[in-house]
């Protein structure tokens, strides 16, 4: 299975942006890519002020337009992620959809980023979001996909319990910044890989020097050995990755991690009711 | 508190490898070191071939010798590791010393380290040894302080458990290899100390190449953030580190990632006695 990894610019027009994923999601069908991967709020800036007046449920027009392109080129689509209404309540919320343009899969955000760095960047997104509690693992032909966004990738609890739902391959929708990148997302991306043993990718918008908030970029795509196999800067591209089984086979055996748990010992327990 | 970080080379004679780790004990507290930390078997070579030879307990020639020197020099001691005796068992022991010679913590080596990478490293500790089940943590004046050793430290759900019994420094003995070394010892880490929001100081023998395995070195000192504050090559050599309580509480309030875990949705659950 090969993957399409999709860092767009995103704008404040969202018609445009709904646009250009599109065009970005067949670029990357016509460069071989099965399943295309969009950044966080790949609709709306990433911004506050912004979430509540972009929400749209999953028949509003931007899930809508990705499912149509998903059927036209047959492909599934990991639609990064919206701000998403439901009843009075916006998440940060990821749909899936498959070739037959079907959403399988749903995951909203379930860490809220809510940091202060000094000197660095201040954002709290429980200002205005409410959190998922979801753990999402999805089927494909390659075998089970799971997905988190953006800051839930900083929780080694979720990464593996998704990894113990049989994920081969994470992929995170994310918007890092210009603080919290430089210091993290690269070694964050390849260690959730080592530990759990799967594919990693972490994708994010382009930066907008414009906007309020500065995505890092530097989407990323590591392999179950920590390697990191491609990455982009942070200008608007596309990566085309392809997964391989038979490495997944190969690390799991010679350095068994996954078995090696002490679960005689402890274990990751999930008390909700979504996985 | 200042860590004295001691990356001694290990040879066959076992009273030469007690003598040098006293040697650079006293070093360390020269420079001003609170607290000693030695790497991993650093009474006997890294090989299952001479495990239950230079087993002993901690009523033996290298535990009384630290002992010795720990009250001596008024410092604390991370006795690195060695086989430790148990009836018929031998473990991969690490014993704690306080500097009035009390033995204030032990760790058994948890997950025992059995890999077979192609064309890199093949080793099975479980051929020789027993496998511990506590998850160590012990109180000096800067605070906590969590233990482990090597392979143990690529097991998220260990360090966070030692996290969650308090810990603001997780110190590991360890000996990563020329394969694994490169690969992943540093982002491993960096990792460990970021999701932790801990220091961390994993202590490795310095590499001997007439040894049938050959050590990483690189033993490193990283802080909360995830940044490498110092570390050595691959000879031998001391690092001298400084623990910073307000850089911990710094970074737990700037980007709270142990109290944004969502501990309503899942938990780590440790079933054996030792905690």
């Amino acid at each position: 299975m090969k993957l399409g990894l999709i860092q767009m610019k995103v704008s404040e027009d969202k018609a445009a942006n709904i646009e250009k994923a599109c065009q970005m999601i067949e670029k990357a069908c016509e460069m071989g890519a099965d399943m295309a991967v969009l950044p966080e709020m790949f609709n709306c800036p990433y911004d506050n002020k912004y979430f509540r007046e972009y929400a749209e449920d999953s028949s509003g027009i931007t899930i809508e337009s990705i499912k149509k392109i998903a059927v036209e080129k047959g492909i599934y689509v990991v639609a990064g992620s919206i701000p998403e209404i439901d009843g009075n309540d916006v998440y940060n919320t990821s749909f899936v959809l498959d070739p037959k343009g079907e959403i399988i899969a749903r995951h909203r955000k379930m860490h809220l980023f809510d940091i202060d760095v000094k000197d660095g960047i201040r954002f709290f997104e429980s200002e205005t979001l409410s959190p998922g509690e979801d753990v999402a693992v999805f089927e494909t032909p390659f075998g089970k996909v799971g997905l988190a966004i953006c800051y839930d990738m900083r929780f080694p609890e979720l990464m593996r319990l998704i990894a113990l739902k049989g994920a081969k391959l994470i992929v995170i929708p994310a918007a890092f910044n210009r603080t919290t990148g430089p210091a993290h997302w690269k070694m964050t991306a390849k260690t959730r890989a080592l530990d759990n043993q799967v594919y990693f990718a972490a994708v994010s918008p382009a930066v907008d020097w414009n906007a309020t908030y500065n995505a890092y970029g530097h989407t990323i795509f590591v392999d179950p050995w920590g390697r990191v196999v491609d990455e982009l800067d942070d200008g608007e591209g596309l990566l085309v990755c392809e997964l391989e089984n038979e490495l997944i086979e190969k690390v799991r055996k010679e350095l068994p991690l996954m078995k090696h748990r002490r679960t005689d010992l402890y274990e990751i327990i999930f008390k909700g009711d979504g996985m």
